[in-house]
């Protein structure tokens, strides 16, 4: 029979609504296998697993309420960094493994997007060109969809039904006044349309907003936006947009971009799209007494546990628990994808895929799902939008207000404490 | 026997998450009503009357599903305006009343903030004064809480919730980089801070937000401001800070002044308290690596109904109920006022208050519930707030996503068809 070994948990990237649930799954499997000895946890990502930042997870839950409470605590219970390993350094996969087998770990999972996946990737490349016998498996997690191999992405939905929900109530806080009224309302997704045009699943409601969808996949047209949106207004009065971060014209440039400013992983800091669109429509709209609004639904459309869907949780635990049983079985240089067998009634499997082809890569929103005019998303997009929102969340809401699970990332361990 | 009249009810003001559950309750009471012959709906509120923008609303809700849509729909189901009239003008109240004659109606309700509460103070003195067989009754709404003799406002328990949820997800989403940060959250109120303080109820779920609370009833001291955050970040790492849009200094001047801009009431437009307040920290704190944000809560604090509080919402309910037995008993110039018997176990009377007392005022936060150093509430305050967000909201979710209800407000009616 084979010896015991640790398995460690990391998160990285931005948050979302769904990621402590699939570390939630990660961790139910490992505390119950009968091949892991402590689970543990690297406090904010690799960053704080290359200085040693481990924490005992398997002593910091005890109850199942506790781990109920993760699953709907909203933002990496343990912590995220923006820290990309450098293209050029080789050397830290041996720095990784050097800490993995310092702590007795032989499972090592990494909850993140496509740059972690890149990590996890180069990680067990490494492991297994050196004979260590360590695996390395992903986790998905992002709520911009964009992984590619899985169907969807754990976050995603909790995140689109969180846009749905708001961009419906903003139509209704649009349209009380008589004068006419445009709110434009900026989502989340620099290269990547989905959550954005998950704003289309507003209409279910039984509104009519959003009247314009305007993706990143399609260049954006100044021209021909005012003179789609004041048609739109004068024909409905009350309109609402609903516009990507990450909107650029033909030529490349962001709509919102501020300069230079760049992030740590070398990406444009944008933000301002709907305040620039904004700014458009005042000065270039010739209607009478047009009220103008932007809106950025901010870091709250990542993080609104509250309107979570339970279909994502329940999917997003599921990928963590899988993580485990696949690395138990060896498995490493892998993400645990989600494939869909049917829309109606919704049916998904797990499956796994090769980092190889999910690493580095974004998966856009296919032209086919795109309207001709190019503001707009097509049925085929409606059709695979809907189950993703489906189920409200269960959260334990005490006097009105929800209660979450924090990790005592003080208390860190050292290696003999769980050789 | 007295005679059968029909009654009608406009709304008014901003939007919230429970104005259409003052005037569900209204207008069951008033269908139910062997007094009323027809409930009526001004579109727009007072502008749209004036216009003869009159709904039969009795022909438009048919089921109790009708209902229960129409009280978890986020705001104003009649549509609102932002017109008031003007002081001097004293005529106006002569064709108010000539509509009312003209629509045979003996009972009208308006629902709404001060302002509107100084309307229908107006019209119930002229209709007094006039002997008409009319009545005119106040349904309180406001989000700002600000309304005198009333313990607290419908609207505002809603808001309360979806700010005290939302800082407390925003604050987790705060803290999962390493690097120190500072999240600004912006909340609505321009002279009354009751909703930024209802950000103190974040504190409920476990977290530590919001670190600083900034008030309108407090002068901002900008300097002050700087050297308490500084210390905050130095100590805890990661803060939130909840400030109120009217925030000003001492001279008067508003933080987020925008030059000259006036609404249609006079008032200053105002936005971007936040966004400064970043500003400041950014240039002025000298802590390396800080990461500032600023987050407006938007109209979603408002019209966010998928967090409503059903204390609120049973609240709101009640308050349009009883408007309608009061105006059917006989009464008129009052609003109903809610008051409290008891925090623990919460429970409260309804009541009856002259708008002479209400008309034009604001109920600011006392200064006994503002702790010494002025960024802070007590625990009075506390203890006033926390039933208030109690009670999750049940509405209709289908697919994930909530149903609403819609009158048809092109419909509209002609005296005779109601006389």
């Amino acid at each position: 029979m084979k010896e015991m070994k640790n398995m460690l948990i990391a998160q990285s990237g931005g948050p979302s609504s769904a990621i402590n649930a699939s570390i939630c799954g990660a961790i139910a499997r490992g505390m119950a296998s009968s091949r892991i000895k402590h689970v543990l946890g690297a406090v904010n990502g690799m960053q704080g697993f290359l200085e040693r930042k481990i924490i005992n997870i398997s002593d910091q839950m005890k109850t199942s309420e506790d781990f109920d409470l993760l699953i709907h605590t909203p933002a990496h219970a343990l912590g995220s960094s923006r820290y990309k390993i450098p293209q050029e350094n080789k050397e830290i996969y041996g720095k990784i493994a050097e800490i993995l087998k310092e702590y007795n770990i032989g499972y090592f999972f990494f909850n993140g997007g496509n740059d972690s996946m890149d990590t996890v990737n180069k990680l067990s490349e490494h492991l297994k060109r050196n004979g260590e016998d360590i695996v390395a498996v992903g986790i998905p997690k992002t709520i911009d969809n964009d992984l590619e191999l899985t169907d969807h992405c754990p976050g995603f939905g909790s995140a689109a039904r969180y846009v749905a929900t708001s961009i419906a109530e903003l139509y209704l806080d649009t349209i009380v006044y008589p004068m006419p009224a445009v709110t434009v309302v900026e989502i989340m997704g620099r290269n990547a349309g989905w959550l954005t045009a998950a704003s289309a699943l507003a209409r279910e409601t039984g509104v009519p907003a959003p009247h314009l969808i305007y993706l990143p996949e399609v260049d954006f047209d100044p021209d021909a936006f005012i003179e789609e949106a004041t048609r739109l207004i004068a024909k409905d009065r009350h309109i609402l947009i609903a516009v990507s971060e990450g909107l650029h014209t033909a030529d490349g440039n962001y709509i919102a971009d501020k300069g230079s400013a760049v992030d740590m992983f070398g990406h444009k800091t944008l933000g301002g799209a709907a305040t620039e669109l904004e700014k458009q429509l005042k000065h270039r709209v010739k209607i009478d007494g047009l009220k103008t609004r932007a809106v950025q639904l901010s870091t709250l459309q990542r993080s609104a546990a509250h309107c979570a869907s339970n279909v994502d949780l329940s999917e997003s635990y599921q990928c963590g628990y899988r993580a485990v049983e696949a690395a138990v079985n060896g498995k490493s240089g892998i993400m645990i994808t989600i494939a869909r067998i049917s829309d109606i009634p919704y049916v998904v499997r797990y499956d796994e895929g090769n980092l190889d082809q999910i690493a580095n890569r974004e998966k856009k929103v296919p032209a086919a799902w795109i309207t001709e005019g190019g503001t707009d998303v097509s049925e085929e997009m409606m059709v695979y939008l809907r189950p993703l929102v489906t189920g409200e969340t269960s959260e334990l809401i005490v006097g009105g207000l929800p209660r979450f699970f924090r990790f005592d990332l003080d208390k860190t361990v050292l290696p003999w404490e769980v050789a």
